[in-house]
């Protein structure tokens, strides 16, 4: 037996006990004639004694162990002298009679701290060393009791988590697939799935009545930021129901999580609900973080045509957001706002600020065009107060606009620290536009997927507006990041098809993807819908993470490379005839 | 509201109450002025019913109905003049107010119930209608359950369920992998996983204690008749553990899932236990099935040499069975387990019987070679009583004949009805060689995988006389089916570095391949040991199901194939460009 207790449950009640540890070695420390070993598992650590004066070949023989040894260790659990209460059990201390090497570490690449002086290239390399480190392993300990605390609650409303195929067909529609030879199948290839979207359909048209699953799915996009090519979803689907039936569940699984999991109450009332429209005028973001104000004020009234200055004149929209307490900004800090919105991430032409002085003036970047009477209007327009910086930006289309603002309101509430990594806000963004019109492809594609359901009262719509057609669709947005989003799919074969046409596929090419759904539908599919959280994300914001990485065990890099495992990797030439695939030369880049 | 109670829930006291019911039409029944409906949804079936004296129109409305309509209806919860005793709802029925139709359905291809019309092809083509089918969804909502109560009694001992990922490397050792091309790393594949083995190692290595996963697995094996190319584990692993420990976690598990999800009491004795050689010795199997004796005895003293027959004389191996009572069978049933031995799926040259008569006597087939005396020996040898009938295979390789022996042995316990669905005969088999030497491949092969210890007493002899060598390896078997197996890994770099030099492989292929973790051992990797369960056998032997695929929602077929999404299919040029692949023209077979 290696053990007959872990390193983090030993107490004051266990003195005199003669106890056996194994783990690993954290810290060693000699102290006049004692050495002392922190010694680490899973569970906690655990302080190790070894004295010279009472056993000198034993003491002798534990200040030869490195940091990271694997040992183990029996001796007696005894009061300490001077207690520790960092840790639990920092009452106690292991005088050793016993020391038995299991397994000799080189010296790690990098510490095993907290505060680890690994950069984010090694630490990936060294994943296994990584997850020793109590901050990352937290994280896949808090991933564990969140997936279990899903499965327990959807489990007593009857849910049955189903597992879908990985290897499955392609549907060019969405984002690009990953897909897998089939040598038994010689020319075919499998597809790897980027949601079990239709399949869980199918479970409904098989009766299933509720399902849900935690799975993975995968996207061959390039990578951007934060994200990864394997990703998990848990993913649900109900019959029988409506927009309320989905929503008052998923709200339900939501406050138990974090009550659970989090030990954060998000009281009774419900949600806020926002239709989409509402939250890209008052947030230019679908899913707008509400954890502060710093609404958006639409100006145009106030500046357009009310000075000289064409920039306003021109425009389509004109907003703006009042930071509180700002109007000191320097010179300098106004134009790191200004850079910042015309960056390429934000895209914007330019900023304009306004300062509200200590007596109640204005002092504005556009001045020169604008009465002071015009801009005491601005100021009272925007609610702002003495020592408010007002920042305005314009342009020809005003969603777009919309959503430069939302970078620089973003950006003032990281600055004014109103994005509190330990307050949530959690709302429904409802109502979507079923499509959106894609100026590349030259056609409507679907704003969530094609098997959203329009509203009832807009499918006369669909052929003369279809621009103009909502979605009953609803995305679960907390703090200012998507964390689930989900429709009433549609269950009437010929729905589907006049919903294919409008996104540009012939009778045929609908057939010929989605028959098997199409299909299906003409055997009695039930009304149904669901929704899909993003677990990796979802887990992140419970964590406090910036990025979704460190709640995943073995994640890939921004080039979906496990650097780690060294994949993906070449492979042999016999591997490929197998598949009748040959590799064509590939330009060095 | 689709509806304020499900198909399955109403009884005697619900009588008076308004309710709405949504379903599928089961069954619709004309009688005199009536009209019943079977309404059903997952949970159960509901009697509606249409009275033609009270409300004509909706009577019309309900007989123009068809099977697998989609409706709901309202109306009042009413006491049934003949209860139906054979349904939970049975005393119940619903006087219907309103009617709507929700979804038509074409008929069916086949019938909707237990014993349906529909055959295997047809019923996988429309798996969503399949799944309709009680016993089908009774499989899919003991999966459920079954994997529940692994995650929670898992959960309880403190396991954390880790996510690896699906997207690793190529690992030649093993069977065939799945490969993915990577577009963002042109020329280089994923491989889908055959087991989260290596991955799981690194896991100990992180200090994650204990792990589990319920994780799809794939393999690219030409399917025999009971594998699909994508399965689900039960994967788990344990630090600081030897093989005793792991043997009592994982009976612990077993009991408690048989008590829990199967009703069933395995009793608080531990699993018997088999080493492998006595396994074959005595049953021919490394899985035998333990719910009836027939075991082999072996009869070399007794008929080699003791005789004419130079079959017996010439071989290395010579066992029989003694089937109780079927000393009566035919000449023709006679012939029917010889051509069964002789068939290719078992391969023997032939098969000896040899009855014991009424008075005592022996009667054989090969009465000429051997005196009354050897043929009295062979009675006493085998403990025949009168009536039993003696079944005889030979060979000049030992555990290939006794395979055979084996196969005879299942199809006796078949005949003469041993082999009880409702029994279970847990043990665990133990002691597994640690090579087998493969003919083909000219080198030994890892029996389990090449991460298994070797038992340490054995170690010495791994470069003197490897096949001798005995591994730390264990499966548990019920019902003559491989549940699970695993093995003590190595955690020793040198060690494992012997191993890979055993199995052929160079310093150099040894670290191209599995060098991320070898070097992972040098940091500190505790000892370690795991366990992969079959989570689609093991239900299946819970549902008491002849295939694994009817405790699947939607399986392959034989070649791999799924016949309802038509996976795996033909992709667009374009798609292979971006992957730089080009197809090879394809032989028609």
């Amino acid at each position: 037996m290696y053990r007959t207790h872990n390193c983090g449950e030993l107490r004051i009640s266990n003195v005199g006990q003669s106890v056996t540890l194994s783990g690993w070695v954290q810290r060693l420390r000699r102290m006049g004639g004692m050495t002392f070993v922190d010694l680490r598992d899973r569970y906690g650590i655990t302080q190790l004694v070894f004295n010279e004066e009472m056993n000198a070949e034993l003491c002798n023989q534990a200040n030869k162990i490195g940091r990271e040894f694997v040992i183990q260790a029996t001796g007696n659990v005894s009061e300490r002298y001077s207690k520790n209460d960092k840790i639990p059990t920092g009452d106690i201390e292991i005088i050793v009679e016993t020391l038995n090497i299991l397994n000799p570490s080189d010296v790690p690449p990098f510490t095993i701290e907290d505060n680890t002086d690994g950069g984010d290239d090694l630490r990936m390399k060294y994943r296994y060393l990584d997850l020793r480190r109590n901050n990352v392993r937290a994280n896949i300990e808090l991933r564990h009791k969140f997936c279990l605390a899903v499965r327990r609650y959807l489990d007593s409303l009857d849910f049955l988590e189903i597992e879908t195929p990985v290897l499955v067909g392609s549907t060019p529609e969405g984002a690009r697939d990953f897909i897998v030879p089939s040598r038994m199948n010689p020319g075919r290839f499998y597809a790897l799935p980027q949601s079990p979207q239709t399949l869980k359909q199918l479970l409904m048209v098989a009766g299933m009545d509720r399902y849900f699953q935690i799975v993975k799915c995968f996207r061959d996009e390039d990578l951007r930021a934060d994200r990864q090519p394997e990703f998990t979803q848990i993913d649900c689907e109900m019959s029988y129901v409506e927009q309320d039936d989905i929503i008052n569940t998923f709200e339900g699984l939501t406050k138990y999580l974090f009550k659970e999991v989090r030990n954060h109450d998000l009281g009774d009332a419900p949600f806020l609900r926002l239709s989409w429209h509402e939250a890209m005028r008052r947030f230019g973001s679908d899913k707008p973080d509400m954890r502060f104000g710093m609404e958006f004020v639409e100006l145009m009234e106030t500046l357009k045509g009310t000075g000289d200055f064409t920039v306003f004149n021109d425009a389509v929209y004109i907003g703006g957001i009042c930071a509180e307490g700002c109007a000191e900004y320097t010179r300098k800090q106004i134009d790191e706002l200004t850079n910042f919105v015309k960056s390429q991430q934000v895209g914007a032409k330019g900023l304009v600020y306004a300062r509200v002085q200590e007596d109640g003036s204005v002092k504005s970047s556009v001045d020169k065009f604008y009465s002071p009477e015009v801009l005491n209007r601005l100021k009272e327009t925007m609610g702002a107060k003495k020592g408010d910086l007002i920042l305005i930006l314009s342009g020809d289309d005003a969603n777009k606009t919309r959503r430069q603002l939302c970078e620089l309101r973003l950006l003032m509430g990281d600055r004014l620290g109103l994005r509190d990594k330990n307050k949530f806000a959690l709302l429904w963004v409802v109502d979507f536009p079923m499509f959106e019109y894609s100026e590349e492809e030259n056609r409507f594609m679907a704003m969530h997927h094609p098997f959203t359901s329009p509203k009832p009262s807009d499918i006369e719509k669909l052929e003369t507006s279809p621009a103009e057609v909502l979605a009953d669709a609803y995305d679960m947005v907390c703090n200012g990041v998507e964390v689930g989003g989900g429709s009433i799919r549609i269950h009437d074969a010929e729905l589907q098809a006049k919903i294919f046409k409008v996104l540009g596929f012939t009778p045929e090419k609908a057939q010929e993807q989605f028959g098997f759904l199409m299909n299906a539908f003409k055997y009695g599919a039930p009304p149904h819908g669901g929704l899909a959280y993003g677990l990796d994300r979802f887990v992140s914001l419970f964590a406090g993470l910036d990025s979704i990485r460190d709640c995943i065990a073995f994640p890939k890099n921004n080039s979906g490379r496990d650097v780690m495992l060294d994949a993906p990797s070449f492979v042999d030439q016999k591997q490929l005839d197998e598949l009748h695939l040959n590799l064509l030369p590939i330009e060095q880049k």
